[in-house]
């Protein structure tokens, strides 16, 4: 299964330096063929078992950060994505940002400021809902928010967007080569889909507060939209940063590819408890001396109890190892 | 249930006004007498599930946070409690900080500064790993700290703990009057069960890294700070903030209580989906039509599924509460 699943993130995977064509070469509808919808809900717990494991080995080795980032149409599942994939993982080592219109003070600043701000310190899973990509998406789908920011005349040209891309590859291999590693995932809805989905909100009360007027406004610019993300996809799936397109019509593929890139990623770390070192292992041996020796030097009930649950835990590590 | 679980709380909650003896009135060792180990995880499990549900009512309200302070003496099981009460949430309403020693910006700003920098926005929960009451902590038992800060020497009078714990609860008292809900815990552990976890870090090699010889420095000091916990909890436990004593002897305990009181905290907002209003409804239904007509006004797939869904939704939910 390994093998194979190795294979689908490859199909999914946007090949760097080769140009794609969003509609022909990938379809919203795809899932993966092997995979089964009905074996999807134990596959994603046992992904969501493992990523909760790397997890913990990230924070304590505490030198690489993931940054991930989630890019879609309304409606394409990115919030439900966020929490089926990352609950169950260790909050205090996640953190997720929604990026929304910017505020006067972020404004103030170049695009790129307040993506800075909230990066994932080391050791941390950070995950962008929407992104300094809305740049090149939004911004170019309607040209009054370009007119809006406070950049220079002059600097509006038309080779803005390409230079944006330019931008966001350089910010990458930066964050890329300082052991923040950036995996990109653009959620690839289809318009039939996002029409039920849309209808589904306002057809059940207890979802008619998730629908919003603008979203429909923004439906209207389908075309320039896809328009727009085929051509940041083609621009900026780099080596160091590539772009996965996961088909987004059904919600349990795309939940199990998320989850299966991210894993196939954090594998690939080698991440590792830290290593103690010689210096800590001496101060490691003062230490339980020093707790074993605090009474009178007879061995206390604290002792004895660490002493016989230590063992407990040693011989079950075995057990387990043997099993596997 | 219910009842005996808001017993149990009133027990573990300091009463604002009266003094309290830590080592008199409260007993690490304490359990709840009729709560059950082997019951410990369903229970914990229910609990959850009944937060991850509110937090998702929380989150779309978006007019309430939550933070939750954590202190205690080391190896309590502040981050085991954060990871088994709160993974299962939706990482997407739930923030996590440790603060740790202050960086030299931070020393050159107010105790409260980084603090207010990371406090929870509205719709989630925000989780300080230690926090501003750290300022009447270890910067009380270490002097050192109190000399190294930028505060202007006429201010590091000795009347500046009683002043701080004024300041933190006029502090605590704007939060909740702006809908910040505060919840304080004190994970209560004995001297004996640290002596026992820290000697089960020495022992076991893959908790090797988790031990820090600082910790065997601050360990010293522990009737230092007993004391300043104490005159902490007798002194900032107020009506609109108050602390919980939460005895840390028996993980699964410490876990349970969290996330009792949590849920009972956030039972009594009354969180609910945000009711649409008229003109809402309106756009619903202009958006409603719009999107059936989209194709040449005959009901497509995507309509019919749409409306094939939102009835069998319907019909569980009935079904649900025809149950309960």
């Amino acid at each position: 299964m390994a093998n194979r699943m190795e294979e689908l993130l490859d199909v999914l995977k946007v090949p760097p330096g080769k140009k794609i064509d969003l509609k022909k070469d990938y379809n919203p509808d795809f899932t993966g063929k092997w995979l089964k919808k009905k074996e999807a809900k134990k596959t994603l717990a046992e992904g969501i078992q493992m990523l909760a494991e790397m997890q913990q080995k990230l924070y304590a080795q505490d030198q690489y950060a993931l940054l991930i980032v989630l890019q879609a149409l309304d409606a394409a599942g990115k919030d439900s994505t966020i929490k089926h994939v990352m609950s169950g993982v260790n909050p205090q080592g996640v953190d997720v940002h929604s990026f929304k219109t910017p505020s006067g003070e972020e404004l103030d600043h170049d695009y790129l400021w307040r993506n800075f701000k909230t990066l994932p310190a080391r050791g941390r899973i950070g995950i962008f809902n929407r992104s300094y990509y809305e740049e090149v998406l939004v911004v170019r789908v309607h040209p009054e928010f370009l007119a809006n920011q406070r950049l220079p005349l002059t600097l509006k040209d038309k080779h803005i967007w390409k230079r944006r891309f330019g931008e966001i590859n350089n910010f990458e291999k930066y964050l890329v080569d300082n052991g923040i590693i950036v995996l990109k995932f653009f959620l690839d809805v289809s318009k039939e889909t996002q029409k039920e989905r849309f209808l589904e909100r306002t057809l059940l009360p207890e979802k008619n507060w998730k629908f919003s007027a603008a979203d429909m406004k923004e439906r209207a610019h389908w075309d320039d939209y896809i328009a727009a993300y085929e051509d940041m996809l083609n621009h900026t799936s780099t080596e160091w940063a590539p772009w996965y397109v996961v088909p987004a019509d059904h919600k349990w593929f795309t939940r199990l590819a998320v989850a299966a890139v991210i894993c196939n990623t954090m594998n690939k770390l080698n991440l590792a408890y830290p290593v103690v070192s010689e210096q800590q292992k001496q101060a490691l041996l003062v230490a339980k001396k020093e707790l074993e020796n605090e009474g009178d030097g007879m061995e206390d009930k604290a002792v004895l109890k660490a002493k016989k649950k230590a063992a407990s835990k040693k011989k079950n590590k075995k057990k387990k190892s043997k099993n596997l």
